[in-house]
Order: C-alpha cells, then sequence, then structure tokens
C-alpha cells in the first residue's frame, strides 16, 4: 500500500462547508477539476447525498471510493470520499443558515483536523462555513481558530492570514470592539504576531519575506499628535522583531502600507485591527482571495469568500477561490515536509 | 467694468502653495492650460518671482497683469496675478520645508479667503501645503480647516471631504487618537457631518445626494458581540438624519462600504475616522483626487497630492488633480450663485 506521506503529492482533507450555500457543488466542481487533481489528493469528508446533491446541481460527476468515518484510507493517487452519513440534504432549505448545516459543517471539519493529526493527510481545506449556522450548533462556536485549537489541543499563539494574488495580510488585534483595541496592543501580541507571520510566509516559500507593519493612528500618530502607540509600542516591538532575525519594516501609515505593498515592495502586511486589513483586501478582490489559519500544525486554508446563499443551486459558483485554497495549501504541505525532512 | 459676479464663468482665487516643491510650477501649469481658462477666471495669488520661476520650470509663459494686494480686480476674462512681493524663491531651498515658505504659502491662502470674502471671487483654490513647513511659521498652526475659520471668522461645523472620480469621502473624526476616537462618536456629531456632507453634495450637484455610513467595529459589531456603537450610537445617529429628510443609509461594515460605493451604490462614504476612509481612497488613487474643505461659506478646493518634494523643479508635475480642483470649485461656485439667485 502506498503511504500517502510518501508520495510526492500531497493529500488534502477537504471538509464541506455549509450546506445551504454553494459549499457542496463548490466542492464538487473543485474535485472533479484535472488541475486540482494533478495539485493534491482529495480526500473529501461529509455526507455523501450532499455531496451527490453539489454534483448533480454543478453538473460533474467524479467516480470515487467511498469509506466510512473509521475506516483507512485507501491506496492510490485519485480522490476519496469519506460519509460520515450525517445530514440528509432533503432536511436543509437552500440559502437558510440552520443548525444542522452548522452542526455537519462542523463534524466534516473537525474529521478532517483529525485526519492529519493522524497522518492521513498533510493538509486541510474546507469549502465557505456559515457563522451564524455554526453557533446554533455549537454556542460556544466564535471562530475557526478558537475551534481549531480545541479540536487539536493547541494552546499557542494562533492567527488568520488573508491572501490575496501572493500578498498577505495578517492582523494583530481581529474580533474585538474598536473601543478596546488600543490596549491590546503590546510589544509581545505585535512580535509573536510577526513570528507566527514569518514562520507562514517562510512554509508559502518566501525566504526570506519582507513585512510591512501598519500604524495605528492617523499619519502614524504624526510624532506623537495624534497618539503614542507607534512610538511607545509598534516602533519598540518591530525594533525587538528585527533583533530577533524577523524581517519586519514600519510602522507605515494605515492609508499608505497597502500601497507600497501592492506595488511590490512587501509580500505581507501587519495591521493592528480587523478592518485596516480587511478595507484594503476587500477592495483589492479579496474574495477572490484565501484564508490561511496559522499557528496550527499543519496549512490550514479555505477560499476567502461566503456561503453565497443568494446563488446556491444554480451551478454558477467560482471556484477560483477554492483551488487558490486548495493549491496553496499543496504547496504549504510539500514545503514542511521537505523542511521535516531536511 | 465688467463685474467678475455678473459672468457666466467663475472666478477663482488661486493661492500658490509651499514654494519648496512642485506648487510654483504646476499654478504656472494650470494658470496656462486651455480648458482651465474656459472654466475659470483665475485670479492667481503669490510672489510673481516665485511664479515666475515655476514658470520657467513648466516651460509655460502667461502674460496676465500683474496687480498689488490692495488693488481691486481689472475687468476682464483673463487671468490675473495679485503680487504679494514678499517671499524672494531665491532663499527657498528646493525640496526643504522651511518657515519662510511655510509664511508665504499661509499668506497666499489668508489673501485669496479676503479676496471671496470681499466679493471678488467665488471660491478658492491652492496647489499643495506644506504642514511641517506652515507649523514652522504658524505654531498655531494645526490644519487648514481650522486656520480657514479664523480668518473668515466663522464658528461652525467644518470638515475635509476627499473626492476621486466623483466618489465623496466624509469623516466624522479626523486627526485624533485611535483610543479617543470612538468616545467622539455620537449621535450629534454624526448627524451634524451628514448635514455637511449632504449640503456639500448638493452644492456639487447630487440631487438628492445618496450617502452610505460606514459602521465602527469590525462586522459592524456583529450584533452587538464586538462592540455596541452601532447600536447606540451609529444606527439612531442614521435614523434621526433620516428623520430630517438627509439622504442616509447604514451602518455597513466597514470593509464593504466603499466597494459598494465604488459599484455605484452611493455617492459619499461618511467614515467614523480617519484611516476608515484614508485606506479606502489612497487604495483606488486619491492621490489623483480633490480635497474640499466644507462647512465655509463658498468652496475651498486643492489637489489631494502632496507637495511632491522629490520631484520638484523638474518640470514633470502632472496637473490632473489640480485641474479637478479647479473644475470642481468652478461647477460649484456655480450652483451655489444659482441656488443664491433663486
Amino acid at each position: 500500500m502506498v503511504n500517502a506521506t510518501a508520495r510526492r503529492c500531497p493529500t488534502i482533507a477537504l471538509a464541506i462547508g455549509d450546506p445551504a450555500g454553494v459549499s457542496p457543488e463548490l466542492t464538487a466542481k473543485v474535485v472533479a477539476q484535472e488541475d486540482v487533481r494533478a495539485a493534491a489528493r482529495l480526500i473529501v469528508i461529509g455526507d455523501k447525498r450532499v455531496f451527490d446533491a453539489g454534483a448533480a446541481t454543478a453538473g460533474t460527476a467524479t467516480p470515487f471510493p467511498v469509506i466510512g468515518a473509521a475506516d483507512a484510507i485507501p491506496a492510490g493517487d485519485g480522490p476519496v470520499f469519506v460519509d460520515l452519513a450525517h445530514l440528509d440534504p432533503a432536511s436543509i432549505e437552500r440559502g437558510v443558515a440552520s443548525r444542522a448545516g452548522g452542526a455537519s459543517a462542523l463534524a466534516n471539519y473537525r474529521h478532517a483536523l483529525l485526519r492529519v493529526a493522524r497522518g492521513d493527510a498533510q493538509a486541510v481545506c474546507f469549502t465557505p462555513f456559515n457563522k451564524q449556522a455554526m453557533r446554533m450548533a455549537d454556542a460556544s462556536y466564535d471562530d475557526e481558530i478558537g475551534f481549531t485549537a480545541g479540536v487539536l489541543g493547541t494552546t499557542g499563539p494562533a492567527t488568520e492570514f488573508n491572501i490575496l494574488e501572493g500578498l498577505w495580510n495578517a492582523r494583530v488585534t481581529s474580533h474585538v470592539p474598536m473601543a478596546d483595541m488600543p490596549k491590546l496592543l503590546t510589544v509581545d501580541a505585535i512580535v509573536g504576531a510577526l513570528e507566527l507571520t514569518s514562520s507562514a510566509l517562510r512554509v508559502a516559500g518566501f525566504n526570506p519575506p519582507r513585512i510591512a507593519v501598519a500604524a495605528l493612528n492617523p499619519h502614524a500618530g504624526d510624532g506623537g499628535n495624534f497618539g503614542r502607540e507607534e512610538i511607545d509600542v509598534i516602533a519598540p516591538a518591530v525594533a525587538k522583531a528585527r533583533a530577533r532575525g524577523l524581517p519586519a519594516d514600519g510602522p507605515f501609515p494605515a492609508d499608505t502600507v497597502f500601497v507600497r505593498a501592492k506595488r511590490g515592495d512587501y509580500d505581507a502586511v501587519l495591521t493592528m485591527y480587523h478592518d485596516q486589513g480587511q478595507i484594503a483586501m476587500k477592495l483589492m478582490g479579496f474574495d477572490r482571495g484565501v484564508t490561511v489559519l496559522g499557528g496550527f500544525p499543519f496549512p490550514i486554508c479555505t477560499p476567502a469568500h461566503g456561503t453565497a446563499y443568494d446563488i446556491a443551486g444554480r451551478g454558477i459558483a467560482n471556484t477560483g477561490a477554492t483551488f487558490a485554497a486548495v493549491k496553496l495549501a499543496a504547496s504549504m504541505a510539500l514545503r514542511a515536509r521537505a523542511r521535516a525532512a531536511a
């Protein structure tokens, strides 16, 4: 039997996301794509009936072995389906967030994480989740990062990266009120984020990566006239990171840092808060981009766009971002394997 | 004698900005442009020697009457130069901010404002200022808005609008530390900003204007999970503004509000803080745009870009944004006159 870890082409556990949106048809389309098969072996995880309904919408047919949750992955190069047999698609109303839909997506994702944890695959991808549905299913669910840490039992710092056409965005704070945000910006938090970012970028092939750090205040505080965080916290954090060999520049005014990065001066921008990066990334077309979870023992990638409830079931969902997520996960998995072997 | 206010084409007082950057050559180029002359009669204000040096750089020659600071504007359609005779260009080092340069720019701008106040022109434009130089010249100088209010003796709310290709951006707070910003967001402040914005947009020809209001917190607070300002302050302010007949929608998540506006859903975005708008506008190419000061009795417009010290004296400064500023000032002045006559 050929062990997946021995093959050059990495194996990726692909969890079907929210069943009420485009995730089932997107999953079916991506598995059927020839260039996806060339990039990775896919272990698709979900309910086979949900997948088949997606394939019917997508107009694709993928003959592949179907195994159970407890089964080993069969030898071979082609895709495999792990049927969790937990959701009848007839019970799901298209375009409506539901507890059952959220529970199925969480179960698929959990299974994908555990498949990688036990060596059956080297990376995880998932088609879009619906946060509302996931909260219905699990009131303690906050975001993918917390859920992933819970499943894997990791306790270290973790973060989310947004990637569009080779430009990465990481952030020091994320889903917190703006009024609370400035006091969360500490030297340690910023240096920690730079460490995570640098490490993820290296795995993604940037050696060495070039990271621009955004300021917090307008005009980067204008020498202390409009806030002192640049002087008291961010510049010292950049200096400390550089002293540790981390490739960071800044702080740069937030309203020009993406202009610099976009023209090619940097591979990544570390922003201080959620919208500082998201305003720029979404304007540049981040819905075509990829989200990567960083700080976990293996790559986890997903398309940046949402469940697109408005176009679900019409077969018109664009696979570009999902394919980009699979390709990025595959290339990161290959590089991580090469590093581990070295 | 033909009174400028009686002519169909408005008269604009054009103050020469910082003398160490591209402002002198930009002023000379713009005055020499045939389409600028068709849009407005220009009263250029500055030191004639500085202008002539700019014209030499620009390779332009504009024969026009030169008058003194106390002289009346002569009859006619063509441009006029008001020579304040206060700055020998030989005393200014190109590319270096100086007290003398800042003082001259402030004097030019003050004279332009007073020319309009006494009826010699209907709008003010100025080529780029250098804030550092202006602070050297006047330690109390904070920004153009405070200076303008001081010269004109106005005490009402005033603000800065940024305009790029027909899309306006206004903000509730501006040059304040991010840590202090959330508590400055009050219902009155937001409604006041919507009133200023709506009024300026009407003068600029949007009838009725369509204004999108940005949220403060990530995901617009996610129903109160990441901050309550949307629920407690911004939504009530939008409701109050709408009850007064002001055309406002929102609050919209900050990371999608510019995507909506850019695709044509809105004429203006009201942002809660400086970078929320500036990140988007600069990424869209706002350096090609125009800044308008609102809340004053007449239009005041300037190109959005800076003094470009790095290319000063090379004759390559692009006049596009300055021309756009003159054209916008002219069209706003025409509409204001029509309103006053009605």
